[in-house]
């Protein structure tokens, strides 16, 4: 029996990826050179689709790493001398805050209660604090901010660099990017690709951080630092061999996306999101982990289980539907869901059916 | 018309891939948790069957990254406090020593005459530098060393690290890896696979070097720190999402090469080193670049040309078969030709055929 994978990344692939690759192996994508047109084609398309499907604003730069993971030590490098601030909701904006520690900065963090998430109205951010950084939606504890949020920061601190963490969310949500410096995402989540790739998009203002600290004398990193990523971004290359297959399979995804209509991923993320919220409240076996129903992410649902959830989760295993657990401490008495464009309605349907049907 | 590339990476994927790649799709490879059991046995195949093939000593730890490149970054933050030297032959591992330098540390070199090695009997290295840089084979110019220009390095320097460069040479030659502390190769180019990730093997030594430094206060990086990376390997995950289907497929090909037998690849290589050797001597339009055969890479042949190599390219592609252009200042005047374990003995007998009857 072939599984289906609602866990929150990686998860199922883009129903499309498939159909890709037999093509990426028709047309020797993997075998081409990263130097030649044919790749710079690739690279160009990619940098295109995405520009459209996530509204990027004019004077961004796209460029790709190997992961989300890798980009938070690329800001830490190139975009905080001294200090960043960090709005910590969960494991993973945590982990982004211990990197900048071990790159030797000071990391400054607020962190909220488990399930919810800092409110920026009531935060105190030092001015000396160089680069500010908030994760959109966490996947670790589904807890997720708003557009709004993102807006009272901007305007609060109009110099400092913010920098969005928008992995497991773009481009099921609407995101204006316009009010931050700086996002980044990995493609295993949302986009449903294979791991192995994270794309950063930034600003000029990030350039001249970046330059400013290479004019100061501070190393801002080798061959991914912003100055060399740029260079070859600006003819639809990158410094070292990338995960071309990945680059080629992301373009066509993000294609497929913009043809469907972003809006109508939107519509039916927004449907699915409520099916999930109620086969949380209706089934015997599991309530909100994160209380305020603004702050429940769209694409990730989290539950607190009353049973083991390895019960929950081998159970509907056994009917080839593939849920995450709780992420950390929360492993046995949580479970997450996912919610990407490539699940269905369908296939939420019917995982709600099967969820609200156990008989543990 | 399917093509076939003889480019020194990206490369003609090795003739198994395909299939593997169908079956890792099947058994939803791409969409299982890098912290599962299933995960965990991948990376552990991964690692025996490397074990195997490539006669890894005891006591070496076998840890992934995104490229070589991305391990010059990371030996510079973990393996050296403030000077190394570089054996350099080429543009390879002259960006090596780039990065070290642009990471604040002192990089001295000693620099081959083009097309040739650094001898090593003669270079001076001061004991100060704490790690010495040696690049076997030179995918730039096609140079390669030699087991005992290694074996001599070692016997002089006990005390300190050597890292060995083996991009686009093993498994084809064989290698006597207990005279390194650490060695390091990408997939693209001798196993066939697509970019997009990197092998990095470090003994002991490395990782009291990386220990001491932190103890001294000193940044290693983050997420891929050597300590990160052996406390994730020793339970056979990674610190961050990696490209788990280039993992799964390094596996499934090194098992491949063990069933056929390295001795038998290293012979096939070494008869089709010769042909191609032969194929040189006798065109009209092509001499040797690397004048000592005994530093002939017998992976990477590469020829000065008679006419602008572009020609001699063109005139190839037309009838399916790729080959690389030079490298940098070298693109018009030469070309260069990969000997991989994926290219078959009659496929570089067809391409000497072709070559040898070119007339343009």
């Amino acid at each position: 029996m072939k599984k289906l994978y609602f866990t929150p990344g990686p998860s199922q692939l883009y129903f499309t990826v498939e159909e890709h690759l037999k093509n990426a192996l028709k047309e020797g994508v993997p075998s081409i050179s990263h130097r030649s047109k044919d790749f710079q084609a690739i690279y160009s398309n990619t940098a295109e689709q995405l520009k459209e499907l996530l509204n990027i604003p004019e004077g961004y730069h796209i460029v790709f790493t190997s992961s989300a993971t890798e980009v938070w030590e690329r800001i830490g490098q190139n975009l905080i001398e001294r200090e960043s601030f960090h709005f910590v909701n969960g494991a993973f904006s945590e982990k982004f805050q211990n990197v900048i520690e071990n790159l030797g900065k000071s990391a400054l963090k607020k962190q909220a209660d488990e399930g919810s998430v800092v409110d920026v109205e009531t935060v105190l951010i030092p001015e000396s604090s160089e680069l500010i950084s908030i994760t959109y939606n966490e996947t670790s504890t589904g807890a997720s901010h708003t557009q709004n949020d993102l807006s009272l920061i901007r305007e609060s601190f109009e110099d400092q660099l913010i920098a969005l963490d928008v992995v497991s969310i773009t481009p099921s949500v609407e995101i204006d990017f316009s009010v931050v410096d700086t996002f980044y995402f990995s493609v295993q989540k949302c986009f449903g690709l294979p791991a192995g790739l994270g794309v950063w998009v930034f600003n000029e203002k990030c350039i001249q951080k970046a330059e400013s600290l290479l004019n100061k004398g501070i190393s801002i990193g080798s061959y991914h630092c912003i100055p060399e990523l740029v260079k070859k971004s600006v003819v639809n290359q990158t410094p070292d061999t990338p995960n071309m297959l990945n680059i080629y399979l992301l373009g066509k995804v993000a294609e497929d996306m913009n043809k469907k209509g972003v809006q109508q991923i939107r519509q039916e993320t927004n449907y699915k999101h409520a099916l999930l919220q109620h086969t949380i409240n209706e089934s015997k076996y599991l309530s909100h982990f994160v209380e305020k129903e603004i702050n429940r992410s769209k694409t990730t649902a989290v539950a607190i289980t009353t049973i083991d959830s390895k019960l929950l989760i081998d159970a509907l295993n056994k009917k080839g539907l593939v849920i995450g657990s709780g992420y950390g401490n929360f492993k046995a008495s949580q479970i997450r869901i996912a919610n990407f464009p490539t699940h269905s309605k369908e296939q939420i349907e019917m995982l709600s059916d099967q969820i609200l049907s156990l008989n543990i």
